[in-house]
């Protein structure tokens, strides 16, 4: 059962006045129960539970820990089924999608259990030559993270998404602002990971969720002095308010946006010419998978003027117009998409790529492409912006040396993508990949850009305005080094060292002793 | 012979109209020649060359660049001599540390060298595991770095310093702001970097060096968009400031600022009861050393009231009193450690702890020590500052607790150290040296906070004021770390991955290959 009430720790609060509904975007009413946005003293009752719980939290081991995130996992399948359920009913996601993700979501926890079990993840140190002094480095959580969740990842990432399995795995406790278009799916993940924390003998407070419709909450949780680090998914206007919130508290703490991206993909002259077909079929799935709304959407295709550039774009158009349109998260997301295409189509210049003339049910999201010509593109920053939904430029440069000027004068990207049926063509265009490669986070060849894996070498993250901060990813098991810092042991008797630093390697990890890895003791 | 010149790449340029001088502050007069702050078209000139030069640069292999590193440090060796006359005449600083302080800049250039030549330093994560994306991963360079000498040390943390050592070797190009204290030292160490790089092939433009007396030219760097990092060491003021700007940029950028920090020590009993001759020697010498201008001079001394105490005190107080002063940097650092000294000796409730009666030279330091309880030190903020020079304040804690309660409030702080002298205590005081520990970048034992190891374990860093950002170092071969982002390659052809994601690992780096390390081809 839903309560609507926050979680403080593992109580259920709900002090305020302030009180929202959830809505099903299917059938375009709000859904039950209602959900109390939680007060500024409730906020602060989170953050002291979780900077008291940081106290006890940081001193567990890494296998206490990883027991905590198996637990999660645990807890979030024996309720899997009212979770999809809820999770469908709030997002408007199919089923397919509710599954996958919420697999995505379980098997990440995972991850991070199984990092920790290995250990290595804190990168230990140690130089002690001979004559100089014994000076042992390992990473540490720093205190509790505020964490956001996204509209368009119940799962994934908000509640119990990346985030909050990185912040957990790293020894921090989380403070989630719970998105309100999904704060039933929020609450029953809150439940699985108090009911996991109690479980697995984690102090109260080392996981809190906050509900919130406002924009108060999420202030109050960045301004707060004990709150050390913030996690967030979602627009560039919300991702820069919060990054420039943080840097002008009295102490300036890390944010890590991921702000969304156009994704642009290079499709260069072989891949139209010998595979019109496949990419034309791929783009279009690419373009509407999710009704659009990912973060690795691809919003733009770049390619070089050419007959076989004319046939893939009317491929494209036919197969776009064939993909029944589907409904997007809640009334407000279709309206914005229907607002930020509509500026874009109010510009001079461009061809409509695909005609959709059905009516189209309350909170679907109809698809539309269109193609701009390389100097309208490089004159008109409107034909730059994202369009969260399913909304593509095409972009078809007159030569060469255009693509690469559009390229270079790109923004920072999550993802850019290089299609080609030609390894000798790719020689050719070493440039072109280069300007890209400068501009993203993860270079992809002859896929598309939609479909994160997680995994240790995927970067989800990108220059800025993709994300606040391109050192770091959101996706996979780096994550965790957003949310730790050095410290470094000099002289340290080794009885009082962490384990991960003690000369015998109880924990038998990975380190660099002296410039050589190795697991043996010292 | 020192010109006065800018160094744009290659070229001397003298375009503008301010000049100024540095000094000699043991002569207390000025020195020769005159140099020429740079005008805003020579930043935007080196800034340009630099973002041309990152182009070819970030394309040199690492064997390359270590080639470029070891041909700097030759290249001042060569001219060490000149190089230790102008230290010395620009800072005041002994023939001792002038020698100490070039070969540690040397070393630490080779060590970057030592570092590129290995070659695993990026961080190369491969996951590709039967089914998947084949996903893999490395860090790389993103752009210029602005560079900021710091007064005090005018090689190892300035021109061909820590930082421009570690951005060179991430494959940035760097302009140095010239610290104004030491323009001349800048200049000629600047020539040893430009003729290395002309030597070994290095595009012109991968090092600039710009004289400034003001601040305009520090701002117009920072501003600048081709700017993508910055490094700076000096005082809190000058790097909040520098922070914000780059905060507040259109685009932000990343600012490792390492700003100082009084360095707390706390003395347990036993130290203090069985070794308080050699600590107090040891302080003395500590406190005092390079005048006192070290961000890791120990300007808290912290311990419990006890005889013990009382006796260190007197003890430390007579040694210091032996201590001959010497001299300051500059006459203004000289007349800034005279007033922050002066706002805290006017505040109530301390005891002096040394006298130093005799009259001094011109812009030489007197040490000043004094004792207050713990009661005042809690109450009175202005005790807690740093004052750069030497001068410390040690804090008589009526017990343990209060001296937890010092430590729970401590700012963030480069370096804390313990010492003790029966490690039985160390387990009673385990909350003492928690406390301490989330307080600092480097915990130290038994030993004094000045002296800071170049090395891969070294964290010169710490949680904000004593840093802009608690997860880097300024010192040691991770600093490399702060001037490259993470980018990942999917399903990428093997021919067009760089070297270190090869299949046949040709350079022979450690990677992490699907969880497991290893040097082996895949």
């Amino acid at each position: 059962m839903i309560t609507g009430k926050n979680y403080l720790g593992k109580e259920l609060s709900n002090d305020g006045e302030v009180q929202f509904r959830t809505f099903n975007p299917i059938d375009n009413k709000e859904t039950e129960p209602t959900f109390f946005e939680a007060t500024r003293e409730e906020v602060n009752m989170a953050v002291g539970k979780a900077a008291k719980a940081f106290e006890v939290y940081k001193k567990k081991s890494d296998l206490e820990i990883a027991e905590f995130l198996e637990a999660i996992a645990t807890e979030l399948e024996a309720d899997a089924e009212a979770l999809k359920e809820i999770y469908r009913t709030e997002s408007g996601l199919p089923e397919a999608r509710s599954n996958g993700e919420f697999t995505r979501t379980v098997n990440q926890l995972r991850a991070f259990s199984e990092m920790l079990k290995d250990g290595s993840w804190v990168d230990a140190i140690i130089s002690n030559p001979e004559g100089k002094p014994d000076i042992r480095r390992m990473q540490i959580p720093f205190g509790p993270v505020a964490v956001f969740g996204a509209s368009n990842f119940p799962f994934a990432f908000s509640t119990a998404g990346g985030d909050t399995a990185s912040a957990l795995a790293s020894g921090s406790p989380v403070i989630v602002k719970s998105h309100p278009l999904h704060a039933g799916t929020g609450e029953l993940v809150s439940r699985a990971i108090v009911n996991a924390a109690i479980k697995t003998g984690m102090p109260d407070g080392v996981f809190s969720n906050l509900n919130s419709k406002g924009i108060e909450v999420g202030e109050w949780l960045v301004k707060h002095p004990k709150i050390k680090a913030v996690g967030f998914t979602g627009s560039y206007k919300a991702g820069v308010a919060i990054e420039k919130l943080a840097a002008n508290r009295p102490e300036p703490i890390p944010v890590y946006a991921e702000m969304g991206s156009v994704n642009p993909v290079v499709a260069l002259p072989s891949s139209l010419e010998q595979k019109s077909d496949d990419w034309s079929e791929q783009y279009a799935g690419s373009i509407t998978a999710g009704c659009g709304q990912f973060c690795t959407n691809p919003g733009l295709i770049l390619a070089i003027e050419s007959p076989a550039l004319d046939s893939f774009i009317e491929k494209l158009g036919t197969k776009l117009s064939k993909v029944a349109p589907s409904v997007m998260l809640s009334p407000e997301i279709q309206r914005q998409f229907e607002a930020a295409k509509s500026e874009v189509l109010s510009q001079d210049g461009y061809n409509q790529i695909n005609k959709f003339d059905g009516d189209l049910q309350p909170n679907y999201g109809r698809q539309e492409v269109i193609s701009v010509s390389g100097e309208s593109f490089l004159q008109n920053s409107a034909f730059h912006k994202e369009v969260f939904g399913p909304f593509s430029v095409v972009v078809k440069c007159k030569d060469k040396d255009q693509l690469n000027e559009v390229l270079r004068n790109m923004e920072g990207q999550l993802t850019g993508t290089i299609l080609s049926a030609d390894q000798q063509e790719l020689q050719e265009y070493n440039d072109i990949i280069e300007s890209l490669r400068e501009t993203v986070g993860r270079i992809v060849y002859n896929n598309v850009p939609t479909g994160v894996e997680v995994c240790a070498a995927m970067t989800h993250g990108g220059p800025f305005p993709a994300t606040s901060n391109a050192k770091f990813t959101s996706v996979g098991l780096t994550a965790v080094q957003r949310w730790v810092r050095p410290i470094s042991y000099q002289d340290w008797p080794d009885e009082l060292l962490p384990e991960a630093l003690k000369s015998s390697n109880p924990l038998g990890i990975l380190r660099n002793v002296n410039g050589r890895f190795t697991t043996d003791s010292l």
